[in-house]
């Protein structure tokens, strides 16, 4: 078992080659915010990126994939849709899956399609804590809650939902949390102009989906997709003028970024 | 009332400061093309930004949302329809929101729509001289007008269209004009990249959305919104190669530019 | 009849100089994942974009545009409306329109709308290998084909697609091919970060809509779309540290690129 981080930093080089080796096809049903974002930083990870989004060719599409992100963003009718769909085949045909419940809570469309896509079991789910708590909340009777919820108040929230879900939960913030339910670890790279690129967690989501389709370990695998992601916005932070040369130093980053990287700078706890 | 050039520039200066103390969280029902540089110019302000965009969730949202933008630009049937939901509840709530008729003039679909909107009596309109003169062309018998339409013959009309909604004009050109249907004013900053880079226009509506949050004064908010935007491309376009890097140092200068690059450059008459 | 590299090479040159006095307006009706950055190729190159794509509108719009691009890359029930109505009335209106198949086979709703709009005979087919084999494949009794199909397999098939529409067809790939059924002509630039830069080539596509529209020898504004957009990528390459920054520089090397860039560079035979 990897779970030391010794062992998890070892386990991000080596799933970090196999990522740009296998070149895996991540499906995204994501919002229209973020959607160019997102398929850039797979292309730019070594990954490739289809945008497969539609009812009828979502789900068959789910079965073919290395791997799908579904993410609450901007869901028209016709997406939410799809999301059913796709989460459905992606389930019989074991293709790991990641969710994204953006922004639930109180909004009343998607709060429900997040509970119900919960309900599928989505190998990993990934969003801020106000999101994970949120996600949780049905089951605790709650309503949603604001964006001010910390990441103590996360914490045992989310291998509450790691529990319920079967999966691993990981919970962005200055210091990422990852989860099975059991084991915890924490990573604390980044940093904060990731916040001021929009997409920049969303595509955080494919590339947890991109990592999780070179091995059977999602625990491992979405370790080594926080600390390549948040390891490559450290590195473009240095070079960066602003939000807007940050966004493009982030993707040559992520292009870029390699084992000696990932070893010097990887701090999982 | 805050209706001398000078004043209006230590105005500008103080709402910035309090837009990036505030953060408004700006909603934006807005097109595909322009979404994302819309979000990232938010982030880069010190706004946040939420495109919450689908019916039933569109109207909840705009009731808490700080200011919110309706843009015409690529309206599907169930953004129209969110737009309509959320300008009624932004009036009900009191929540200023910016109306942004892209292309309207003949175009059957978004036209009418645009009059609807319009007589939904928004807080802001913005749009180039057509846009502007055809907003205001029903109510005249007109039929819409091509892309070729000057700024003297939108001058007046700006002002009618601000008398009838009772709100504010901002009309976007080489020099821009702002209008509560009494006093105008002139900014004469900005750069024509800003209309090689798709949203240069858009992402404005949203400044001004945010921008008309921090006041009531909404002529003051929005030749602030004006001038801190295009005094920003100006200090941008100085660092630009072409449109590419243009659109990146935009977002740069966004996050940078202060009380001091506002009153050495501001051009307000 | 222009039908040498050396007088294609300069027909490219005044093409060149024709969009950007004329800034033809192009529709275009893609897909959400790379609309922005189509919008801001065209715009780039000089011309103008409008992404006019509902139902209702797209029709109208597409009797009095310069240039219509059709892409399939995400093909909401809306957007396919708006495409067989756009393609319908270009056709009427004798307006030029490009057909993109993007990722047509197997994906169940795509394929048959593909085939559909192939039977309307667009002016200009894009596609990477096997998508135009795919294109094809209806005709052929084929059923769709992978991405691994190979320029040499790809040729013939261009050839009678070509013969088949009545148009020309361009099958993109590390080199251009170009055909009209008879003549074959292939564009040996470019550069291998087009592939990483999502849109690489559907913003191509909008690109040979808008040098359709200055002159009737559509493999000749084929030839030369290809020429500028692979020319510029190659001088963007040059100074790009990874895809993010190239897709930066390609935006300004497209507004830059002239006559001489091209004399110099483009590698037609």
């Amino acid at each position: 078992m990897l779970r030391t981080p010794k062992k998890l930093t070892d386990f991000t080089c080596s799933a970090l080659d196999e990522v740009r080796h296998n070149a895996p096809l991540v499906q995204c049903i994501t919002n229209s915010v973020v959607v160019n974002f997102t398929a850039n930083a797979l292309l730019a990870l070594g990954a490739s990126a289809a945008m497969v989004d539609i009812p009828d060719e979502a789900g068959p599409f789910a079965t073919v994939a290395s791997g799908l992100l579904v993410n609450l963003g901007t869901p028209t009718a016709e997406s939410r849709q799809a999301m059913l769909e796709a989460a459905a085949a992606a389930n019989d045909a074991q293709t790991p899956w990641v969710l994204d419940p953006v922004a639930i809570g109180s909004l009343p469309v998607r709060t429900p399609l997040g509970y119900t896509l919960r309900d599928l079991r989505p190998s990993v789910v990934r969003g801020n804590a106000s999101e994970i708590i949120a996600l949780m909340g049905a089951g605790a009777g709650g309503r949603g809650v604001d964006a001010s919820d910390g990441m103590d108040a996360a914490e045992p929230v989310a291998r509450a939902l790691a529990e319920k879900t079967g999966g691993i939960v990981a919970v962005s913030g200055p210091v990422d949390v990852i989860t099975d339910g059991q084991d915890l670890f924490r990573i604390a790279n980044g940093d904060a102009l990731l916040t001021k690129v929009t997409g920049g967690g969303c595509a955080l989501g494919a590339v947890m989906a991109a990592f999780a389709s070179v091995d059977d370990d999602k625990l491992a695998t979405t370790v080594a997709a926080v600390a390549v992601y948040t390891v490559a916005a450290e590195i473009a932070a240095v070079r960066s003028a602003g939000p807007g040369s940050f966004a493009v130093n982030f993707l040559d980053a992520l292009a870029a970024v390699d084992p000696d990287d990932i070893r010097r700078r990887a701090a999982i706890s």
